[in-house]
């Protein structure tokens, strides 16, 4: 059993003690880490409705109601993984380039240490700065991406980097193979045909949400194997992936999504790809009910991740 | 291309400038016009909880998420249609009867002068002075009803006009065929088996959301189709045939209902009616949550309609 | 007719007068009564978030709304069964002990009278007083739990009783018959695989939510009726059994629930059973939106129960 | 001592029992009762935010909290008067002029039965009624009105009533006497040096909230005292008299004006007029915060003003 | 300088970091701490709203904010003491009893390490086990408490201990000096005149809020002084004290109070007292609304009474 | 008289129309124009909680309520000066160096005109760029800082450019003549004694919260003029000058600040000044309640901004 485990609820209540992730130890030192939860409390890179810079936060308190069992995935994670929060990466709010040189080299000191990192966001331009980082270690990886939004446009506003281009960059800069890159549940209103152009260039396959609705979850998960093969894969879920009703507490809502069940049952099909590390984003507190039920959601979907780690052991 | 575009999102940021419907130009002089979106913030027909006098401006606020190119409908209406914000009548909030006036004689104004209406209510009471306008040009009307409520009530509280009673007037001063009208989405209890004695006695067409679910949206597609068949036909969308998680902003809101995404596909799937005018009502925004997902739904849908109207040309 | 009507809303608005339930008659002598409306705001066996002390108060503001006639059931209760809003239990919120020992007690003078109680909570441990003053008049019961949680933990904090062990003492102290004890909709994290052992032992039935997918509703409602067979049965419905979407006022919410329909479904069809007594529980009013969509939701749920009782009669 | 008692808090909890006004006895018999109140939820003459209509539940809700000794005022109120709260008036959402024949007629029931009645609003406009019964029994009577705005303007939106007009027609019905007519608090930015020509005109008295500031409290009530003399007063208390800061539950707010406490002295300060009745209005609960700090603004003001009355036996 | 300082917020944005108290490190080996912040996340003494149990949680989130110099009083306190946070108290939720065990057992376990404890409420009741902790180690201690509330009921629902009570069981247990007992700030209406029977018994000096508002804070702190004197004083700030427009997030709000401006003067004005400990208590942050003003006020007086400390250094 | 009025609410309700400031008209040409409101919704220069992009629409639809008619200052200001909205700078939000470019560009733009520009922010970095705008034309200017924070830092996070460091390179750049510069309402804890340092080194005068309070509203405004004396001078007021409770709805809220009353005393004050342009900033919508009273009050300050201008014609 590992030696990192969750305070026990039945002696500390859950809104007791300040809020890690699902109260694992907080530990900036990653010897012999297996997996570790890093917070990219970072917005800027956000076209509407800012906040997600408080997600990490929020998703950390949220997390506090999470038993340590997956009845589900029948895997108690942290006796078989070593998981920790490993805090946050400071990160300038004001500059996306000196908060993005900032993400890479934190998480290539986590991935030196030996750990797999898990991002909380944050808008989704952190994903490129953590992609950067493992494919210094991995080479080009595979991409599994839940999201509203293609996020392969490349310029917005004069400048190239924002929340809407990761994908583009991570693909021209080789850190994700194309071939290997599936996005799923793809929706809402575009500026044109052309918006996928990219991706017929590059062979990036897509399931918008009427073929993800058509197909199913298993037709959707046998897909994504399919799409993504043997080798390393990173997996980058976008929160506004799933309906507003379910994830209101976003930047960019996206109507007639998934739905929580839908979410879960995507994240534990992963089981069996090789993943390297993935991230969560786009969750935004401000916009959220006081129920706070996305980040709830996002915990959730971040502890089915690690559980879907810990099988791989 | 027409020359009625919504402002550059890559320019212009989505927050940015005074909030028309998709950051469209505001335009009341509507020579050219093909669609006129009309705002009617009128609240006072309400029996419940009031606000959807405030539910226009939200509406367009939430608006400017929307992107111009409908992927699932494979079309770029703005292209086709020349489309504009013809901003608010100007309606009483203390009279029912002077707004109800004012709501006939501006909407006349827009048909005059050759443009479609679509209208952002407002309570549901707003759809009786529209559709007397409309009648005013194209006779009896077929109608399409996405509503919890049949709304075909012949009294209340001493007044004969009040929200639920639109389509009981509709029908009796021959504005709506009643065999060309249909209802989807009926729910909630009710005052009395008596309640559907009218339907009955017209020939009305009701699908409860029993009937939806077990129909399928495709058969609920089939039989609005047969039912409207030929002819002038209104779209009327009361936001409460949508289930409050997805549209808790709402006032008279009733569980167990359609999703957004069934809403998105029953609306592009009344291609091919030849609609006259539509609106979008009961929107309530006090009682929305932050992340005002019920207005964001509802000018989503908008942009469906709008996008339906575009195929036809 | 039943001499107990809810006002009628043509007359007096739905927002005016003291909220009861339904505006129902209040009355405290239950003489005669069929079916009494209990509020039970104690939620000090609350092992997270607070405030389901403000439940029976928003659930009867919020059941305004409701019609007397259920169309789905095809039924008018307050036709066929006299119902009143019977007020509130007072229940220390100080001492579980002092406020369980006083539901126990008020319980118990509501079945003297020959009224059959539905309890509107408080946290699901207010069901265990309630069971004991029931099982005092009908021997062992059956019991249809629906819930995302078991419940049926036998400790907590160095006290025995929580809202996490009421049906652990239920059955222990032979209030419960576990062969005839079905809990439906299960999910979210657990302590251990061992938390179903007690479930093995004693013969209670879950199914857990993959199941009542897999099922279905109908399949769910014949499995329930197989467990419970003939013979006296509380319903006890957490509103946590449906998904924080449709019911995000909650103090344990776990995502991947049942829909508000299903939800509705479900208490439907339980018509049929010998239900004795019922409530719904764990409405947190300050984790849910201004639109108050939980509130309406249980309030709803107990009308369907209502409907459900209406029918045997 | 009376025999009408709010519920006794040290054995049944605060948040327990359906809200009455202080948990007073709800009463619709009014014989041998001092001082009924009475709720009047009727929103449809505001002419911005709407929502009063649910103020009276709020505030009877939020008054939950008062204990039944006035510090301040050394006064057990119900031990020297018998004050019930007597239920709302049912008036028409939909219709004004149906709405404010409802009120008239019920206060004019209220006052036959002996009882002095405090209004609980509802919007503005509900005074006018109210003063037509009143000065059916008493004739013209002073005023005492603590407002951020004047409420004489003649018309709006081509009909004669609505909130902004109550007193105009107060004033040239006859029911109120304007030499004995003092405004406390006007602030706000206006239509223009004109809007006091009435008061110029008709010799009411006001205080905007520099003068106010400037007199100092006791200033002002020895002002209030000068213009209203003796013989019957009625007193109406508009909630944005106070700051949006304390009371930004309302539906036109003004900032820069009165503190609670500023207040709750101004209302004590009344003690030794002849009132005859009173109301607090413009409570709109949806635009207030998860606090509700109006509703609980309010609630104390009429238990102050309740105090005020039981010093003058 | 001591080695205990907050993050540096140039480095570190404000939002980044599991949130402890100013970010100071979390430390439970308190060996060469003065000064440690100890959360008491525990409200099942509340009498009417709950919530303070998630008080410490959003205390310390908002704590974020508040930069390390203090320009009032010109002090830096982390330069002159080693403040740590201590990380919270686990007491069980559903029993008092076992709660107020473990707080005391807690806190004389801080009061042994060396270190000054500053609880992090919390309802009131918390302060009790606090007291005699403190109690334990001073003998009896002089009591500033800040409150609208009285606090010295000796009973509630048939249990003896309850927030209400917290101060009737301090002094007669005599943890508290009676004469050097001052309460400021008291207000809202009470149950009878004999509420201060106890004071008057025992000597205990009240300050209502007219008196503070008649002397002035100068006054109102020259009284403190007198009431205190030599020896070691507790002071416990409930947060109602300050009206609810400044703390609306808050259990048992009363209008009529403090400022904010008041509440830092006050607390500034305690320098030169022998200060042995204190407490911030009744935060709900589900009843603040989304800027969470009441925990950004908490957390600031507790750094302007960390800053009182650091002058007596 | 002006022919650019704003719509007449008698006839036009405040609700309806498209929310530009005050319903004035929306005009991009600014030929003739005298003062032109022009919003900056730009936020990525905050520090802390952002949102402040979504400050100039909220200002604007909070504005709908404001009378055209100025009581205290006894003008009319639309009858002598041609005010309109100018629309808002388009600001990409992921470059604050192109943002800052933009928006420098815009406002030069809008002298160029003619016009004098009132700027709607946005977070304060904002005032920079219009103050380079403004030097342009003026050369160094007066300024009169109304703030809780000093923001004349001069590095974070690696950049130089933030919310906070604004006034430093105002006066670095030479825009601002630090003799005659003047805050007021300076208050919150700081960094250390040496923030200051720049203030003596340049001669800015500072009146913090305390002498604020000291001197009186009259005391401040003459030592205001004595600092500015004659001379082209920019007003910017940090809505957080203002206290929590009448402005939650900000970034960097620090409690015990100015009242709303205090705030418009001081902008009324500032008539005879030479302004030649203002702004607000730092209102921040996603952290206000639902009454939104953080943009009313910056609505009101705007329009006492205006009658100031107004009165020096």
């Amino acid at each position: 059993m590992s030696n990192s485990q969750p305070r026990d609820a039945f002696i500390s209540p859950r809104f007791s003690q300040p809020p890690t992730f699902m109260r694992l130890p907080h530990r900036t030192d990653l010897t012999g880490v297996d997996v570790a939860l890093v917070g990219i409390p970072f917005d800027s890179g956000t076209s509407y409705r800012p906040g997600t810079r408080l997600g990490p936060r929020e998703i950390r308190s949220q997390s506090s109601l999470i038993r340590p069992y997956n009845h589900f995935q029948q895997v108690a994670p942290f006796d078989r993984l070593n998981v920790v929060d490993a805090g946050d990466v400071d990160a300038s709010p004001v500059s996306l380039d000196i908060a993005h040189a900032a993400i890479d080299q934190h998480v290539r000191g986590v991935v030196a240490a030996g750990a797999m990192p898990l991002a909380i966001g944050g808008d989704h331009s952190i994903s490129l700065p953590v992609l950067r980082a493992l494919a210094g270690k991995h080479g080009p990886l595979g991409l599994v991406q839940f999201d509203a939004h293609i996020d392969t446009w490349d310029e917005d506003f004069g400048s190239k980097l924002f929340h809407g281009s990761s994908f583009y960059y991570a693909v021209t800069e080789g850190l994700v193979d194309p071939r290997r890159f599936v996005q799923v549940g793809i929706r809402g209103p575009l500026y044109g045909p052309g918006d996928f152009a990219f991706h017929r260039d590059r062979g990036i396959a897509v399931m918008d949400i009427d073929e993800v609705f058509r197909l199913g979850l298993d037709g959707v998960l046998a897909r994504i194997r399919t799409v993504i093969g043997a080798g390393p894969v990173y997996v980058t879920f976008d929160i506004d992936a799933v309906d507003p009703a379910y994830a209101p507490g976003t930047g960019t809502p996206e109507v007639g999504g998934l739905s929580s069940h839908d979410a879960q049952v995507l994240v534990r099909g992963l089981a069996g790809l090789q993943i390297v590390g993935g991230d969560i984003v786009e969750v935004s507190p401000p916009f959220d009910g006081p129920g706070q039920i996305t980040s709830l959601l996002a915990a959730n979907l971040l502890f089915e991740l690690v559980c879907v780690l810990a099988r791989g052991r």
